[in-house]
Formats: C-alpha cells, structure tokens, sequence
C-alpha cells in the first residue's frame, strides 16, 4: 500500500481541482432553492452557519477525481467527465447529510454537522434535493451516454443505500454470515466507487468492456478500503485513524474481520463476550481484539484486502487506457486503500 | 365542486387498478432491498409491521391514474403510461415517508407511520429507495422520451423540496409575502400534480405543447387543491376534514388565506395575535378566524380556487384529446378540489 503521496497524483488533483470547484458551485446555485443552497454550501464547507463564504473548498473529491480519469480513460477530455463528476460528488453528499442523521453524528471534517446547525428536517430535504440534482446534472448532459449513465449511478445508488440499510440491521443481528458482510460492504462502499470510475466513460457512451471493467476496478477498490478501514477501526492507532483504539469493537460494529472471527469455528468465547448486551470494559476489548486475531479475522481481512487490490489492477490490465490515466487511476487507488486523502 | 362521484370517474379508478396494483408491487419487489422492501410494503399498507400481508391495498393513487390518462391523452394505450404511473406514486411516498418524519406526525391513513415503527433511519433511506426506485423505473422504460420524462419528473421533485423547504422557513417568518406563499404552494403540491398530468404522454414522446398543457392542467388543479385544503384547514367542520376545527390556525401555520389576510392592510390586529410567541386561546382562535375573513383571506382564497380551476379547464380546452379522457381528466380534477379522494 502506498504510504507518501506520488507526485503524479497530486498533479492531477490539483488540475481536477480548477475544473470540479466551479462546476460543483454552479451545480448548487443552479440545481438548488435558496434554503437547501444555504445548506449545501454549509455542508460543503464553502460557507459558515450565517451563509457568509468561508473561502475554504471542502472535501477530497475522491468519487469526481475518479469521474474525470473515466472520461479520459474512454478517449474524452477531463472536461466531458464534468456532469459525471459534479453528479457522483452530489450523490456521495446525500448519503454524508442522511448519514450522519441516522447515525447522530455531531461532527464531520471538524464541523458540527448539518443536521445540528439547521435541524433534521432541513438536512433531510437538502440530501433529498442533492440527489434529484445529481440526476438532472448527468441526465440533461450533452452526451451519448447520458440515460445510461444516469441509470448506472441510481442503481448504484440503490445499492449503496440497500448497504446502509443491511448495516443498521445487521447490528440487531447475531448470525451474520461473512458472505453476508462482504455483499453489505460491496454495496454501501464499492457500489459508488465503482460507479464513480466508470461513470464518465459511460457518459461518453463507450464501449461496455472498458465501461464495465473501470466499474469492477472501483468496486474492488472500495471493498479494500472498507477492509483496510475496518482492521484501522481495531488495530489502528488514535493518530492515523483520529478515533479511539477499538472504536469499532467498543460499539460492538460487526465489522468484517470482527464476522470473519465470530464465523470461525471454535469461538464461543469470543461470541459470548461480543453478543452479550452489557458494555464491554477496557479489558474485555483488549481481550475481543486478541481473540479476532486469534481466530483469523484480521489475517482474513489483510489477505482479502491484498485480494481486492490485486483483483483491481487485474481489470485495468485487461483494458488499453492512456499511459497517465492509468497511473493516475493506480495512485487513486492507492492514496484511498492507504487511507492517505 | 363535485361533491358526489360521477359513474365514469370509479369506472376509471377500477380498470386503472388493475394495471397499477401489480406493477406498483413489481418495481417494489424488484429495486428495493430486502430491508427496504420491508418498510415501503408496511408505508403501502400491503404489510403489517412484522411482513405479514394485510390484502389491502392502500393509497387513493390519484398521481398513478392521472399518469395513465396521461398517456391516453398522447394517443397511447394506458398500459404505455405505467412507467410514468409507478414512478410517480413512488416520488410520492418518498415525500410522504420523508414529511412525517420531518413533521413528527405519528399516524397516516389511521396507521403507525413508518418511523414510529422502523426508526428514523429506516424511514429516512425508504424514502431515498423510492426516489432511485422511481429514476430507475422510468429511465428504463422501453419509450421514445424516458430521458425527457425523467429530467420532468426530477425537475418537479426538486420544485416539490424547495416548497417544502420553503414552507417551514415560512413558520419561522413574520414577512412571507402572498407572492411567496403562491410560489411555495406551486411547488410543494402543484408541480408533482403537474407532473402527474404530463408524464405519460411525455414518456410516449409527445409533442411539447400537449406535454405543457397537460402539465399546466395539473399545476392549476394542486393549486386549487392547496387553496381548498387551506380553506378547510380554518373553516372546515372536524366530520369533513377529520381534524379538529381550526387545527392550521391552533399551530400558526402560514396558509395561503391567512397570509393574504396578513398581508392586507389595516390588519395590525390581527398580525399582533398571529405573530405573537404566546399560544392562541380557543377565543383567540375564533377572533383570527373573524379577522381573516374580514381582511379578505376567505375570499381571496375562495376566488383564486375559482381562478385556478377555470384556468386548468382552458389547459384542457387548448388540445386535442379522446372524449373519454377529457372527461375523465376534468372528474379527477373535480374530486381533488372536492377533497372527495
């Protein structure tokens, strides 16, 4: 995995940056009533509480910066990726403001969160009008692909909020099955990744190989990340992750080296402590962190992260692409396993 | 006002069922997760809260059955119009699943609304399964203008979270203006109507001036109804609305009659009991429902439901359309305005 940033990458975002920035804003303005506007651009960071711009350019565009590299991957300029980049970004912001609602967080990037500032009604509304702008954004596009495109990033966004939803319920759950987990965090993480990687190709109405193989990319990419974020959320220290040690395990989260572990045979210890409904103290974390290991969850998560890492180059070697989109998209890939942007 | 149902109307409502019902039940089946199906079929009425079916079928489906005519009204079968019919009754309970949520309201059609049952973040992501589900279902109909259909019907459901985001900033303001209030209503309730209306002809590529007058048609009766409904909501009898006499007034809600009221002058009275923090006593109550009415508002209200009735009769009278759809269009208009549905 990648741990300093290479230089190419960060000439890309900083190319991206210039296009996406205005793109993004005018999407708002456009797309958005002057209250879920006034939300949006909080959320977004752009401005603070009162409205008033705060000069700041919030976010790591991950999801666009991959829309981009997909409209160049298909022979397009970075350009004709914009309505695919600007659409995925808004959708992604959707699930944050309902996110964070569901889960009562207070924070995001440092900010109390929207939902805190303006009540949950008004977050409510301005995810649900951030996703009806992402599909008049990409569907009114000028492009070959535009109704195919679009209908890739709705299904794409049913299954992410199918991922979220499974997530919730898997936390009443006691007999989680590891296939089970693997498809939850296909959905709730690949399934927009993917979609990003290959939405500005789809734009372009390229041909259904590159098309589906820069989505298979993604979707592997994703699945690393939320393993790579899960082993961080047991084994990870306060200074990488910004959490607490055994945040993860302290929640009872059935992450998946955690259902990895509870599957394995011979773990009734490990069960017992886990299910039971009493909180689990310091020592009794130490020791669910030892048994997860012991049982083989955080060996499965890191074979299986090198798995989908290695499943992920795989399709980009099966496909011709520019030289520097193909690097750039590897560089991606690695900044976002490495859990470095 | 039709206060009784005329026979060719139910003749209507009993054929379109038996198109609607299956298909609503199949794009629920089919682009929903198992968790979220679970919710949309209890919101539906089709479940009890633990999945069992109840053999109802819920809903007065009046947005579905004006889809379906609206395909007739473009020379179609009504079969032709289902896409347009199931996705908006889906952008429908997205909004109603969403609204009580945001409103805290904790029955609907004499049930447990799906957030007192399933939790606020199960509801919150049912609503965002119907709006994919519904982008979903009609951009992949098999039609000459699902794009141009899609972009419509998104367009309004934007429209229709801006009014709702508008409507409750409104009861947060002592300075809505009556233009504000016309505008808000337009958006909250007519432009879904208005889509209603138009959808299943544009989905068969329908020329735009059919396609716009339709629309309007449907504009102009959701004004009408918004108009109607806040008449009732002051001077309503409990036996005919189902709320208590006065309710709208009891929580200071800024309806269209009331804002007429307050926006016209010589009303310092009645500004100084409405705008007050303080709550209204039942004598206030009967004090600002005299002082509405005697600066107009009841009036206002009355003549401009006449005005926007007359106006979508003329939308009807500007195109060619089937005797029969014609007739139907005009009843459906009728027991919308007439609360008889």
């Amino acid at each position: 995995m990648t741990t300093t940033p290479a230089p190419g990458l960060t000439a890309v975002l900083d190319t991206t940056r210039t296009l996406l920035e205005p793109a993004l804003r005018e999407a708002v303005a456009t797309h958005l009533g002057p209250q879920m506007n006034r939300i949006a651009r909080y959320h977004f960071g752009w401005s603070d509480a009162e409205g008033r711009p705060t000069g700041a350019w919030g976010g790591k565009m991950i999801r666009p910066n991959l829309a981009l590299l997909s409209a160049r991957a298909a022979g397009a300029e970075a350009e004709d990726g914009l309505p695919a980049a600007v659409a995925i970004e808004l959708v992604h912001n959707f699930s944050l403001l309902h996110d964070d609602i569901m889960d009562g967080d207070e924070t995001r990037r440092g900010r109390a969160t929207a939902w805190t500032v303006f009540g949950v009604p008004g977050a409510v509304l301005a995810g649900d009008a951030l996703v009806a702008a992402a599909t008049c954004v990409l569907l009114a596009a000028p492009a070959a692909g535009a109704r195919s495109a679009t209908l890739a990033m709705t299904a794409a966004t049913r299954r992410m909020i199918d991922g979220q939803a499974a997530d919730s319920e898997f936390e009443r759950r006691e007999d989680v099955t590891l296939a089970e987990c693997v498809r939850m965090a296909g959905d709730k993480t690949g399934a927009l990744l993917g979609s990003a990687c290959a939405l500005g190709a789809d734009l372009q109405g390229a041909e259904r190989r590159l098309v589906e193989r820069l989505e298979a990319f993604g979707e592997h990419i994703g699945l690393a990340f939320q393993l790579v974020d899960d082993l961080l959320g047991i084994w990870g220290e306060s200074a990488q992750t910004g959490k607490q040690v055994g945040a993860d395990l302290r929640v009872r989260k059935k992450s998946l080296p955690v259902v990895a572990a509870l599957n394995a045979p011979g773990t009734d210890e490990l069960r017992a402590l886990y299910l039971r409904p009493e909180p689990l103290t310091e020592p009794d974390i130490r020791r669910v962190t030892t048994l997860v290991e012991r049982a083989g969850g955080r060996d499965w998560a890191q074979n299986e992260a090198d798995r989908q890492i290695a499943a992920a180059e795989e399709c980009l070697t099966a496909v011709d692409l520019p030289d520097d989109v193909r690097r750039a998209f590897t560089e991606v890939a690695g900044f976002v396993v490495g859990r470095r942007l």
